[in-house]
């Protein structure tokens, strides 16, 4: 049944979707009359196992967002959406409606804590918020909510389409042959191909003969065991470095681009992501090789001016100290482990959504494209 | 026995030494008649368990050097010089002094191909290979190339310790309570109290309430591994971070000073330090951060004119794709592993040696300070 749905979900979506990944971090469970469940792929096993958790409630949906079962802005965001729709079922026992949304108004401001760095979750929240708070026409809201999370992970897909390719003509362009990228930003992260990788993906399909260079991304290690793994499962040619050798492979003349997605973007463009983007920037910049952002418009936060205003979480020690259930250095150690930084605009050639490609005067170029998109 | 080798090599260079660490990582073992050996501190088991391998052959000085049973560029040198003198028992058969001469020329080009990168090595062994080539005046073959080795021991301990003299000058000029450095370039690298490390060990002991932040060194986590140890054991105030968090630090205006060490420096300054340590120093550059190395003049390879003359040795895969005996990635995925990487002179703030800080004009200083130097 579950698969089912799943199909059903490719077949609406496979028309207007030219590349497509192998790899599905969710499934939406939406048989009639039973009760909804959501399917995450559990990324923390990967890429040594491929086990599907079935989350039923809103608390599990936040569980598994704060402990990275699934990560990836926005895939955080669409999963939030979905744990939207399971919530309903908690509020059921409430008889009046106004009653029912003022809780699950609190839900939302539950749901939204659970990552605070990524904007993709606050807006996916909101948009759902957003559909309960009019008339609803008597739809009874678990309709209106999945109808909702359904289609910010189908628009999601066409947002990494079009990222995809618009960012194909940037590598065409560059002539590029050797990207670098950082953490996961494939399907893994997305609800579709991907943001950065669903420009290597696409340029990848294209029969480009590209190489992708994958940091590791400690603490968590996204880049070797989920970018390795959909380059694997994509059959695109990828070779694993540690964070350190990046530097050195760019001073080499190893590496033609290095691409990278984006949790936050603020007005003037200054990007906050995994942390160790900033570092890969200030090297592109250093050795002259174009440093891009991948990002839809949804990761945008236009509340932001700059830097100073994206909050930076610090996470767990255990992240830094441990590794694959053992120490790495003396016990009692202190750490500092921040899981994002910033990249100041001035470092980042151009930054590829999908309505094009942003660069030059950001604060501007920013600016008119949200001028000119109304969101649904 | 080994105990009281030990107590004697502390007791003859002691009243030298102000400056002291709790870290022993080689003890030679020479008690009168017996076959002597040289007990090693197992630095791949470290931190979690001190064990001392004891070696009895050239062969197991080699394999030790080459699976990192130690490392540190001084240490290996020190540690060659001690494996000629183990090699003496394996001419023993051979009856002419010329023959015996040229087998241990030949053993000597076998441990310099050990680790290619790692100047030392060389510079302990060729001043091993001149001792022997002159007149012996009827000394015997093992105590003259004891002597040597024991010599460069202790001579490694004082340039140390005028290393940190030199560099604590320089953490005090510039008002510095917030050091980064990459690695371990402590008593675990060298025959005295480190490089870098010996640098922050002296400003520690001078009551400077400074605080250390070790990056990780990925891939084999020396800075997590062994300088939290080395800090630890000297209670020195020490935060673990992860290698892509650096630049992130630098950036937030957390660090004051980055210090690392060298394995080897051409006649221009250009400098050949662990993976990692050139993203580090353009990092520093960007963020208007002092970026020292500190290394003794052993480290110099003039032969190097500069950074394109440096070997850059790449290591096994397996050090990038398994931590804690587990694969981080997919099976089968390519992998670059340099060891090293070369940072241009004009990224350091200054080489701070035995004889004093070099800056500026590198080609100029580098040759003047070797013009007053006569190695012994």
């Amino acid at each position: 049944m579950v698969l089912l749905c799943f199909i059903n979900f490719l077949l609406i979506m496979k028309p207007n979707l030219q590349v497509q990944s192998k790899v599905q971090p969710l499934l939406w469970d939406c048989r009639d009359g039973g009760t909804p469940s959501l399917h995450v792929l559990d990324q923390r096993l990967l890429p040594h196992e491929k086990k599907y958790l079935e989350l039923t409630s809103y608390k599990q949906v936040i569980e598994a967002i704060k402990n990275m079962t699934l990560r990836g802005a926005p895939l955080i965001g669409i999963t939030a959406a979905y744990g939207m729709a399971l919530a309903v079922n908690e509020v059921k026992a409430i008889h009046e409606l106004p009653l029912q949304i003022k809780r699950l108004k609190s839900i939302a401001e539950e749901i939204k804590q659970s990552r605070p760095t990524a904007v993709n979750l606050k807006w996916a929240i909101d948009l759902v918020l957003n559909d309960i708070a009019g008339d609803c026409h008597g739809m009874p809201l678990q309709e209106i909510i999945t109808k909702r999370a359904v289609w910010i992970h189908e628009d999601d897909a066409m947002r990494c389409q079009k990222i995809g390719e618009h960012g194909a003509k940037i590598v065409e362009t560059c002539r590029s042959k050797s990207l670098l990228t950082i953490c996961n930003t494939g399907a893994l992260a997305t609800g579709g191909i991907g943001t950065a990788f669903g420009v290597i993906l696409t340029v990848h399909k294209k029969n480009q003969n590209i190489k992708v260079f994958a940091a590791e991304t400690r603490p968590r290690q996204q880049g070797a065991r989920l970018t390795t793994f959909e380059c694997d499962e994509n059959e695109i040619d990828c070779i694993l470095i540690s964070d350190t050798a990046c530097g050195h492979l760019m001073q080499k003349g190893e590496i033609d681009l290095v691409i990278a997605g984006a949790d936050r973007i603020a007005a003037n463009g200054d990007t906050a992501n995994k942390i160790g983007t900033y570092q890969l920037a200030v090297l592109a910049k250093e050795n002259n090789i174009p440093f891009y952002i991948a990002a839809p418009l949804s990761t945008f936060d236009l509340s932001c001016k700059s830097d100073s205003d994206i909050p930076i979480e610090e996470r767990h020690a255990e992240e830094v100290t441990n590794i694959n259930g053992k120490s790495i250095c003396v016990s009692g150690v202190k750490v500092r482990n921040p899981a994002f930084d910033v990249t100041p605009a001035k470092y980042i050639s151009g930054i590829i959504t999908e309505k094009g490609i942003l660069c030059g005067d950001y604060i501007d170029e920013i600016k008119n494209v949200f001028n000119e998109v109304t969101f649904a």
